[in-house]
């Protein structure tokens, strides 16, 4: 909020890119909420305990991104809420990713605050990357290279890490 | 920098305290440069086009957290480079669900600038989420319930997504 900081809007990355639409402090947290069903904004500042002036900015701008749709429910006065769009939803693998490193490395005293069930099967779950050529369980043995999109394909880096 | 902001270090969920660790601007793009093979604040600087003091700030912290491990390499001048522990190795699924969010909703104009090589095939690679309890794979048919640790299970939400 009126702290000016580099855009990575136009990095050819498609991290940065990702992180530019919501990378934004809170942004990911107000995600988070919208699939736990928050739809109106007085309920994201309640759970949050967000300043108002700050969660109007950035479901301003995840509705600007297409994150959220901006719906009137009430006229008289004008009340909005917001839906995750299509885009939206599709974040959930990135909040499950999330939630999966921080349930192992910052674990909260208690255990998990929440568990993600799998419809189908009815069990709780963690998602299980899995390679989408060979559909085999995805590991460690992985390593990125310059795509067709490279500018200069020695920006991918000065190699492979020296301690894989 | 300098600026003062709540922290999610409390909240009650692996979420807000993952990115308690890495949800400061440029954290993410940092471990990202370190898959790429990058280890030296130099290097960092340059590619990142990142001012010095927020650099060292990041890394800082991200070593403190335990995301990288700062080993002297050269005495005279002392200098250091940043090796990511198992911890940081382990946001690998992190970056990689944001570099798939992005590739489909933030392009690069010309095509990916890097694709991920899964080496026991050997094939370009989107990690695919399958269930960790039944072995299919995960769509849009998952909730959230609450945990074990929930604090007010009434937390979890208003209920399933409205528009689900």
């Amino acid at each position: 909020m009126g702290v000016r900081r580099t855009s990575f809007a136009d990095m050819p990355c498609a991290i940065a890119r990702t992180l530019e639409v919501v990378g934004e402090w809170w942004s990911l947290l107000i995600v988070r909420d919208a699939f736990l069903g928050v739809t109106r904004f007085d309920d994201w500042q309640r759970r949050l305990g967000i300043a108002r002036n700050v969660l109007a900015a950035r479901l301003d701008r995840l509705v600007e991104e297409g994150v959220f749709e901006r719906r009137r429910y009430q006229d008289n006065p004008p009340r909005h809420e917001y839906l995750l769009t299509d885009k939206g939803r599709d974040l959930a693998p990135v909040l499950q990713a999330l939630r999966s490193w921080g349930d192992h490395y910052a674990p909260t005293p208690d255990g998990p605050t929440t568990v993600l069930v799998h419809d189908a099967c009815g069990h709780a779950a963690r998602p299980v990357p899995h390679c989408s050529a060979c559909g085999e369980r995805l590991g460690r043995d992985v390593h990125v290279e310059a795509g067709p999109g490279a500018v200069d394909p020695a920006f991918v880096g000065a190699g492979r890490p020296a301690d894989r």
